[in-house]
């Protein structure tokens, strides 16, 4: 009886892991609407203790700001779900951490438009690493089971975590 | 074909997330050894986003200490799965957030000891809620397959989070 992440997910993990560790980088996640699940899946990799420092879950608004450093006037005005949030949100959690790269995700998740009207199925996504520009890119997975968006987005967010590890060379788990 | 929380996690979580909505409660996670699947479980609950603020993921000592404030020293000199660290973790969340209620997780799903000698399965959970003293609970789950570790783990953390948000009432998920 597995718990929780499936042999996808794992395996794409795994394949991260083993980058960040031959690379020699640390990761640590900031995700709003996936809320732990790219965390956890990172953690599933062998030896993980050596590349995962941990991560932040900035569900609300408030959280963002508080824990990440994210302008509160931007939240109030634009909203979560937008390539600034998302930019900050990697910044903010690299700097709370000895971690040299992270990955961000901010969302909705679906199956309604979150409180900000943002459309269900839209994801950000951000990749910082220390010394270089931060990436920022958009998902539009449409309007689907919730569950699905959520597994689409850690898989994809796997995937721009190891472009970022190998920059400049092949990249796909 | 649903992603990573399985019925009895979504269940838990759900009536935790109702508990927390009908106490006008809100609550912030601190996880090591479960990574982020505490939160991610927490927020599958309809309405999660009304009670969740968030969590964070602390899997190293040095994220520990720079998110939480888990003092660095009885890190070093305890080692990460004990009562004390269990505790700080609590407490440092919550002092991290707006939450009014935080559980933190940190123990050894296995199948190994931890860098530190301690055993497979021995996991520490603390709740804080503010303006009470922190309870904190040791579970054994013995050496047992990890996932199975990690899915007890989170279930037995769900029902510390709603005997805390129910204190002096029945309890149970």
């Amino acid at each position: 009886m597995a718990c929780c992440i499936d042999a996808e997910l794992s395996s794409c993990a795994q394949t991260v892991v083993d980058t960040l560790r031959r690379a020699g980088l640390a990761v640590i996640t900031a995700e709003s609407c996936t809320a732990g699940l790219l965390a956890a899946a990172l953690s599933h990799g062998t030896d993980a203790s050596e590349c995962l420092h941990g991560g932040f879950v900035v569900y609300t608004k408030a959280q963002k700001s508080a824990a990440l450093g994210v302008d509160a006037g931007i939240l109030q005005t634009q909203g979560s779900v937008n390539a600034e949030v998302a930019r900050q949100m990697a910044e903010g959690a690299l700097r709370q951490s000895r971690a040299n790269v992270a990955v961000a995700i901010t969302g909705v998740l679906g199956p309604n438009p979150d409180e900000d009207n943002n459309p269900p199925g839209v994801v950000y996504m951000a990749a910082a690493r220390s010394g270089e520009p931060t990436e920022v890119v958009r998902h539009d997975f449409g309007k689907r089971e919730p569950d699905v968006v959520r597994r689409e987005t850690v898989l994809k967010a796997l995937d721009l975590l190891l472009r970022t590890v190998e920059r400049g060379g092949r990249a796909s788990c």
